[in-house]
């Protein structure tokens, strides 16, 4: 146990927060980290002690905990007009303004913003559209989403049924009516012998044999992570996308991108559905949407959804759904100010550029024995742990080795974070090389030091 | 059809944004007001036309369109720390110092709080938290949820399904599990000759056949505003809250006080449970909570649901759950601006002194022959339009009278909001006794012009 003083940083926190995502038996024996603030891509704690964070928050940081242009255009927003709604046939000029900048930087050649506060209301709200949507268009009975394994859409209870991870179990999700396919993580779930495009062509006929299995006509849609970001960063096999794309056509099945992590650069490219070369009927964004710098999440529906969402909406005369902060002029003043800076500002063009030495330097340190798997794309990254690489045997769970990792590089001013036996990098897109050279010196040194004690 | 320049901003909005909660009709006949600032409780759109909000934006705004100390607050914090989440045991010293503000203004003796991005979200989120705790603690079958019809409670799948409207039918919701009871207006649901504690007796003797027929064991929770707010400004009967929490307590059932609406303020105490004098076993908490200024949501959970809560999630080692923006420090640090504002800057004692001159100056407009009721409680407050009085018979939906009336209003600067066959006024805290006067004078002169038109 951790003791602090009565009244510190630490002893309040956890007294009065109930801690989300966290793993309480590492704050118990090492407290709470209290953050004060931020400098480029690393943040300070209440003891002065300096952090560069390689999760860039949680993936949304992107351009750092300290940049001006976006703190500026918050500001200059709370000074001109501070919050509003987006009911009732009245919205911010700044709603009108993302809404029409989000349609023309989507892959859409036309279609429609709905606004929410997070991914999670975001993944929320497409079900709900997609539930509308086959209710009024004469298909009630189209109401199953079909996402992956290991798949993470949020935490609403919707969401969460959406997310593919077994902890939802202790929830009693997911909600009937939410599959989860399988995994397209070739290195883990690829058979003996079979190849990735072998392996590609047997996830496709899986959801071909789940579709057919279900009923095509009880589908609203297919959701999937471009690259899966919550699930340990797992980039898809070679043709995956165009492969279940063609089976989804087939049947008459939305596909829609949820590019919450992916979106704005992460992958190098502005959509992860571009990265990979396929065309969503609907985009799902959030997080680096707005840097990190306000709660925002997105719904964009392409030229089919929308006009058929429009159609249906235009038939009851209003649409009953929206969140009160939906659009909320702070917000998208800063969304607008979030998407110059990555796509003007050369924040992307640097995951572009610095991709590949990010790549080399984390692979000469999966030359580790004890690293099975090093994946991932532009600026994201994960290290798999294994006890054997040979037989990809994990380590004991007991061993939490992810874990040991993570806190030992938070020892070192290093935070990552750990994800099932992983490792996940994904830095704000502002790293220097110098600071990228001090993430991969700080990592290599505390798996070095944990797998001494566990290997 | 409104026509507008191809570029303007009303045509920019039509095409690029897709409208929720919002009259078509209306909007296709009188275009989107795109709305740029405001100044105290007036806002004004792209062609400088100036209206009195007296929906306070939606519920929140309560410190008007430009208070200068929370949009201070907010930009003071951007310049500190403009962003990070509450995961992995780190968070902001602005999460933790409101945690601890809110478990002190809260009515528990001690407690703990999560954050999330809105109301529905913090519904959602205590839903999940009694599944969790219901299969923790043995009773996994105890997952359903009681709510009153008209009762809102948002719009995730999960906190529509707890939202008593029947529009949610048209996606398919409520989920199952997800109970409404009779609506507590005793002016619409009292029947010939009930008084008004007989009335509260026969809801509260439903609510015990209720649980007597599902099984207390099967349900997790009762959820109920203080005051409905979008089901139309419904304060309870008399002595309901005693009446109901009595069953509750020897069904072993907690109460849960939806205070998005209430709280802060707008019964003219700091929360609607202390109001009508009830202790609940967790509230809710939005809108006011940062007085419009950013997006956020709380669960507050007292004490015993706190330690069970804590206990749970210890046997777990991580509670799966958790938002992006949770515990946003930007969030926080204008959340403990704006509780300060409200508590200590005279804005609620603004209500308090307030109220009885709103209730006085509606008492007159509701004179008229076709407001069947004026009801509220501090700033929160319906004219409900019928074509009859002593019947009560409302007028035909056709009419669409609520929305003439308040298109009337906005016609003549006065923003008030239609919900079914009411009128809501909701004004901001700041409201002058001038501005009320404003208000009262156009609300009196549109009423009378759509009456005059329709009766």
């Amino acid at each position: 146990m951790n003791d602090h003083a009565p009244n510190s940083w630490e002893a309040r926190a956890a007294q009065y927060a109930l801690y989300g995502f966290t793993d309480l038996p590492s704050v118990r024996d090492r407290g709470t980290v209290v953050v004060t603030h931020g400098e480029g891509p690393y943040i300070f704690d209440t003891n002065g002690k300096k952090y560069l964070d390689s999760n860039s928050g949680l993936w949304n940081m992107v351009a750092g905990f300290d940049h001006k242009g976006l703190a500026e255009a918050a500001k200059a927003q709370y000074d001109r007009f501070p919050g509003y709604h987006a009911f009732f046939g009245r919205m911010s000029d700044q709603t009108v303004a993302l809404s029409e900048t989000l349609v023309n930087v989507s892959p859409f050649p036309r279609g429609k913003v709905f606004y929410t506060n997070s991914g999670s209301e975001a993944n929320d709200t497409l079900v709900k559209m997609l539930w509308f949507l086959n209710r009024a268009e004469g298909r009630p009975q189209a109401t199953k989403i079909l996402t992956r394994k290991n798949g993470y859409h949020g935490v609403t209870a919707v969401s969460a049924s959406m997310t593919g991870k077994p902890y939802n179990e202790v929830f009693g999700l997911p909600l009937d009516g939410f599959l989860h396919l399988t995994c397209p993580h070739y290195w883990r779930e690829g058979r003996d012998g079979e190849s990735e495009a072998e392996f590609t062509a047997r996830l496709a006929a899986e959801l071909d044999g789940v579709i057919d299995r279900e009923g095509a006509d009880t589908i609203a849609g297919f959701v999937a992570e471009p690259v899966m970001g919550a699930g340990g960063v797992i980039p898809p096999p070679e043709g995956y996308f165009q492969a279940v794309q063609a089976v989804l056509r087939r049947h008459g099945i939305p596909l829609i991108s949820d590019e919450v992590i992916c979106g704005f650069g992460r992958t190098g490219e502005i959509w992860g559905a571009l990265t990979y070369d396929f065309m969503p009927d609907a985009i799902i964004s959030s997080k680096n949407l707005t840097a990190g710098y306000f709660p925002m999440g997105a719904v964009i529906l392409g030229p089919d959804l929308s006009d058929r969402m429009q159609a249906a909406i235009d038939e009851i005369e209003e649409f009953p759904h929206g969140f009160t902060a939906s659009g909320h002029p702070v917000g998208c003043a800063v969304a607008l100010k979030a998407i110059d800076v990555i796509l003007n500002e050369g924040l992307m063009d640097r995951v572009r550029e610095g991709a590949p030495r990010m790549q080399a330097g984390l692979s000469e340190i999966a030359g580790h024995p004890n690293i099975g798997e090093l994946r991932g794309i532009g600026y994201m990254w994960a290290l798999e742990a294994v006890r054997d690489r040979d037989t990809k045997t994990p380590f004991e769970a007991a061993l939490s080795v992810s874990e040991r990792i993570a806190n030992t590089c938070t020892d070192h001013g290093l935070i990552c974070r750990p994800l099932g036996q992983s490792v996940v990098l994904c830095p704000p897109f502002i790293l220097t090389d110098a600071q990228m050279d001090e993430m991969f010196g700080k990592l290599d040194a505390a798996l070095k030091q944990v797998f001494s004690e566990v290997a």
